[in-house]
């Protein structure tokens, strides 16, 4: 039988698995305009319900990656790791952690997204310090990390056109959940890289596209299954979405934070992340044991030399390091707006998303596709969840351009924020660990 | 929540039950060509896939027959009882069926399809009288029924539209044999023909959509719940097409055998096929019992008054009778091919669509929506099913306007044929009956 979408379609519905052949005549018919919208978004439903096994998912990512362009990483020598997060509120992980990974001899060649709804991007946050550069040449990407071992640019390259083209679909048919095609969708993107092997960071919870912890794991399973199935070693780590990430949300606000991170003053529970993260790059890497890397990475944070390798990397792509610890250099001064505790209690997160949209609410996300970003703006937690707050004290900042939106953003942090009277075991950050 | 396609959409994939409201808003918008063809083909994926309740699809039902114009035969006394076949090969029942129940004083206002694929249609076999018209004003419609009791036109009206548009995307989607498709397309165009009643011909076989009996089963059950829920009762006839009805298949060719089965000279399982259909529709119209107008019916056969019936019919729709029965009078003598029996045994047909497919080779069906048809093509069963025919015998004769085409449909015939050693006990031609 001669390979149709007709054929394609209603083999899906008999929960057939699709051959490498018929996802690629879909795939590339799809991006040629030959196969018109109401195949594709009936084929996409049908995956939706009947599922995929897991060489098939592995067939789809593959014909998804050789629909755009691939970066070609064999110019710098050794095993380059790449890292992923899914996404969440105040993930400032990839800011603290490449540069780590960096000064611990690992080779970090990076391309990032901007923010995607009410969760911020690592891009808009690189180009919150002021000139710095996030569109580089390939040649200078590559030498950048051949010569001080880490670079960070944002996605210029037709990385994966299929997924955006099956992304639009899902996004208005109620099928943007689809694990299998979230999962064929990341690691199409993250194959495109050129890296070797790759650790993720999949956040569950209210503040993340995942919101249950076992459609985490069955989603790390399948990334997993994916990256051996086409020979690129994966490892995922399921993390708590439940709260934001470390003390502050918003652009340059989180730089700032990486950098306290950076230089010893980070949360306890970021620094543990960006550590055991850090040690399974550099372990996948080869670098030594995990355990020498884990040791390796606390030394890069306590010597600075973690810190040296981001300023390092900040001022290699034009950026201003000064800019970051004394903004008013560059940024006309911020209104800032303190949130008081109504009640005394300990600090509870009822929905991480609702921080996203107390900050998006400030100007830290993009009103439409193009338009611009305040990076000034955002949140910053003087007491961070679990810990105890008096009725009347700080328990937050609010950053903005002007007064409009403080009261708006300030009714969405005290919606969200619970004051328990009893103190309370604070939920892990990372839950699990799949490989 | 407001209504919106994407929580219709969304609705259907957690398998949550659509209100009225929200099937009106799909159908409404599909035909307005506000609802993007993605986003239809979507949400009949999931209704493929997830099902739909009772309740559910009578009022999708009901939403496609409000798409659309309705016929009003509320001029017409008493009540109508209207008659449905889900189509297949060689089914001359209507053209049999509906003079018969107008002999014994039943209404038959009915409208009928043209011919789909390899099965003829009603509209088209009537046509194939000389002069017969099928385009009535509905004032000329319902008047003929008044006075004669009888009236047979195609489908002038602008009937279901969405059932049209919904086909569209379910015949590339591979989604046509979704049964509460599949029931709502059907019950919508029997609601709009404006009867109070309706008896239903599930035909379930190699010659029929559905080829299964199980699903003729369900098919049935649901077309009686939506008849129910709407407040039109309804009965539905599973019966057998695994073989051909009758001898002939055609056009013209039917017409004859109908006018003969009308004389007392039919087969005999057409025979009962006809008159079971005729007591049910003349006992829902609460003529007389079941018993009594079975009696009544079998009487109007031997009597002739069923065949004077049929004649009316066809004169007062301007048709020549004398053409039926002398074709030569009006069309060229068409060529005519012997098929024989390669040996001896007793007939099997294999599969019933192959028959349909060699007389659609003979010209009795059309290449292109509009393309004529050749009224003459068909063919004739010299020995019918389960009969016994000797080596060298006439099995069937072939009917075209030229050679052309014999050799191709005696070969599909031949392949269909199966000359069974010993004689068997031929398949029952009702399986069930479902109200």
């Amino acid at each position: 039988m001669s390979v149709s979408m007709y054929n394609i379609i209603e083999k899906k519905i008999n929960k057939e698995t699709l051959t490498r052949e018929e996802l690629d005549y879909f795939v590339t018919g799809m991006c040629a305009g030959e196969i018109p919208d109401y195949q594709t978004s009936a084929l996409i439903m049908a995956i939706f319900l009947n599922g995929m096994g897991d060489q098939e998912i592995t067939d789809l990512t593959l014909a998804m990656l050789h629909s755009g362009e691939q970066m070609d990483l064999s110019a710098i020598p050794g095993i380059k790791v790449d890292k992923h997060s899914t996404g969440g509120i105040g993930d400032t992980t990839t800011l603290v952690l490449t540069p780590l990974v960096a000064s611990c001899g690992g080779k970090v060649a990076k391309m990032s997204g901007r923010g995607l709804g009410v969760a911020t991007g690592t891009v808009d946050k690189l180009e919150s310090i002021p000139g710095f550069r996030t569109a580089l040449s390939s040649e200078e990407f590559i030498s950048n990390v051949n010569s001080i071992g880490i670079s960070l640019v944002g996605q210029t390259k037709n990385i994966a056109p299929a997924d955006k083209k099956m992304y639009a679909i899902r996004d208005v048919t109620a099928t943007a959940k689809s694990l299998p095609l979230i999962a064929s969708s990341i690691m199409s993107k993250k194959l495109a890289s050129g890296a070797d092997k790759f650790v993720l960071d999949v956040k569950v919870g209210t503040g993340a596209l995942v919101q249950k912890y076992e459609d985490g794991i069955k989603l790390a399973k399948l990334m997993c299954r994916i990256g051996q199935l086409s020979g690129h070693e994966t490892v995922c780590y399921i993390t708590n979405m439940n709260r934001p990430l470390g003390r502050n949300v918003g652009h340059l606000l989180e730089v700032q934070e990486a950098v306290a991170t950076l230089r010893g003053d980070g949360a306890e529970d970021v620094d543990e992340l960006c550590v055991r993260l850090a040690a399974e790059m550099l372990s996948l890497a080869e670098i030594d044991t995990f355990e020498n890397c884990k040791q390796k990475a606390q030394e890069a944070l306590k010597s600075g030399a973690a810190l040296k390798k981001f300023k390092q990397l900040v001022e290699r792509q034009g950026g201003m390091f000064e800019a970051i610890e004394n903004p008013a250099l560059y940024y006309e001064k911020p209104c800032v707006y303190s949130v008081k505790a109504p009640a005394s209690g300990y600090i509870n997160i009822l929905r991480a998303e609702d921080i996203g949209r107390a900050t998006a609410v400030l100007g830290a996300a993009r009103k439409t596709k193009d338009a611009p970003i305040d990076f000034q703006a955002g949140l910053s937690f003087t007491k961070r969840y679990s810990e105890y707050v008096k009725a009347g004290e700080e328990l937050c900042r609010l950053y903005s351009k002007d007064d409009a939106h403080m009261a708006e953003a300030e009714a969405l942090v005290l919606h969200t924020v619970e004051l328990k009277k009893e103190a309370f075991v604070p939920e892990p950050l990372i839950f699990e660990v799949v490989r």
